[in-house]
């Protein structure tokens, strides 16, 4: 069995030889081949280099025994084909200098295809995948269109989501206008990935548990399963839906659409999938904290994961959010040979 | 039936005439009164001035119809009893200038009498006792020992705890060391203040929902349960624990003691409350964003809540939440009206 057939088997909820892994953001600044290239590109001039993409995506592949790649790239960049000026300011992160705040702006929100605004990616997918040669599995991605409506509203990262909130509370038709316009690019976006050659997708939602679950379902879900649906309109590829902070509606996120659910490490995974039933994968769920621990604990924890959803097909291991800076890179090789070798011994 | 008595029966989970309201964060930045007062003293001398102290609480009870006053204080100067040096600077929040980092560190924390090291606080729980004359409950709190570490090893917020939790997966023995001095510490500084006059006590352990379930169980639990065991272990004063992002755990902070637990808006009350159990009373769940909503989208997202638990006696309504700054005025006004008559009409 290949390290793509692990990964694409248990999105498909069938038997594999060893629990499939890959790490979100497992390409970045705890790596020093980034930090080395990063010295002379920012992040933008990464994202939008298909050779530097390519380069930055396969590090982590070289580096550990991962069963998946993720494409380099952002979730912010698919707002610049809209019309929204992005940029990364060192310290203070993403900044969008003219954020949405009326009707009239939204209005202004182009909606166009993804191989015009977004080709740079769907080159850099092509040339991965190229480089995999079908050993291991390509993962393209996307933010939702809640997580993107909160950066493009409070023009950058936010802590309650005053501004944000506030427009969905007192302007529902602007924010409806304002996700329907998201839906159809993102859902554009994961199509192409995947004609590009992603042979799975994940939609990151990863700030949509700062709503209540009456919200989500009222100002959020349809959007969500429009995007889902758009993605796979072309070719059935597995489509992984993330959040964080989700444990009080992780039936809302499922019934929005996905073949894996995205659990962050704040339920246990067993009673998430439980609550999520049995025939959709689940994602999850170490606390990306614990990498930063004794590699005896790190063992002890993943050990605890997979034994409590051992015999369940349909387990992708990861974080339950990103790899955090500065964590160590012994630590990850040492997380990924355990979770296949702990994984393999007990199948 | 007093609002004392409202609130009051309400931890007993005894039938009550209207739903009784409080808010978390109720006397704070959003009112001119206190916004006045904030001019000519920082928090900390506030807080160290009974007079002041007392003056803040009662302001929104003067503007306001809730059943509950809770005494104006911080979570953190009970570190400063212990040996920490905490400064409030503006725009950057809470400073710990000598954090926790070593066991010798935790060594020389001192764990002192709360009479001794926060008399400032229990002289106007007794001020502001004798002012309510009965009629509005008061409510007395602490930090919980989680959220206190993360502030003395972190030094001050944080957004992933890697410092807090390192020293827990690395050092657990000095983790547990320093839990215990919090409990004992914490313990007796809510047993004093049920002493001094509170009638309710809430436990806020606001972070702890950056936990996994297991490392909660393992590092945090046994000690949250000793602080209220210490609390009540002279008068059997009703108590609210209270935690954010805890839609996971919930049953393990019952665990831990309380006879109300708070929830944030993540989940769905009667959901929580489910999983809860009967024998426990609610606290919550308002998002506090919608407050700056139009107040027919608040009265209809109050309205959902009482719907949700109507009939199961042992509600108190509150945010997920404390008020954030900015927030309407005459929203608050608005909502807390609205709660009363909402829920007494349908009682």
């Amino acid at each position: 069995m290949s390290q793509a057939d692990r990964i694409l088997r248990a999105c498909r909820r069938e038997p594999v030889d060893a629990t499939p892994i890959w790490l979100m953001r497992q390409a970045g600044r705890y790596m020093a081949e980034y930090r080395a290239l990063r010295k002379r590109y920012s992040i933008l001039e990464i994202i939008k280099t298909p050779d530097l993409a390519t380069e930055v995506t396969l590090q982590p592949i070289e580096a550990f025994n991962l069963d998946a790649a993720i494409i380099f790239a952002d979730i912010l960049p698919v707002l610049e084909g809209m019309g929204l000026l992005l940029e990364f300011v060192k310290g203070d992160g993403p900044v969008i200098h003219n954020p949405l705040r009326t009707a009239a702006d939204v209005e202004t929100l182009a909606v166009r295809p993804a191989e015009e605004t977004l080709h740079y990616t769907l080159t850099a997918i092509q040339q991965v995948r190229q480089a995999l040669d079908g050993q291991v599995a390509l993962i393209g991605f996307s933010g939702a269109p809640f997580t993107l409506a909160s950066y493009a509203i409070e023009g950058g990262s936010s802590r309650n989501y005053v501004r944000a909130k506030s427009l969905m509370y007192e302007q529902p038709q602007t924010w409806h206008s304002l996700l329907e316009k998201l839906s159809s690019t993102v859902g554009d976006y994961l199509r192409a990935q995947a004609a590009a050659g992603a042979q799975v997708l994940q939609l990151f939602d990863s700030w949509v548990g700062a709503l209540s679950p009456a919200d989500y379902r009222e100002y959020v879900l349809p959007h969500s399963k429009r995007v889902i649906e758009i993605a796979k309109s072309e070719q059935d590829v597995p489509l992984i839906h993330f959040g964080t902070g989700t444990s009080g509606m992780l039936p809302l996120l499922k019934a929005a659409g996905g073949d894996v659910i995205g659990v962050d490490w704040r339920i246990d995974l067993a009673e998430a999938w439980t609550r999520l039933g049995d025939d959709v994968a689940v994602q999850g769920n170490l606390d990306p904290v614990i990498l930063f621990a004794p590699v005896s604990e790190i063992k002890k924890q993943a050990a605890r994961i997979l034994d409590n959803v051992k015999g369940r097909p349909g387990h992708i291991f990861n974080l339950g959010h990103g790899v955090l800076q500065h964590t160590p890179v012994e630590h990850v090789a040492a997380l990924i040979d355990f979770v296949h070798e702990y994984s393999a011994r007990d199948g």
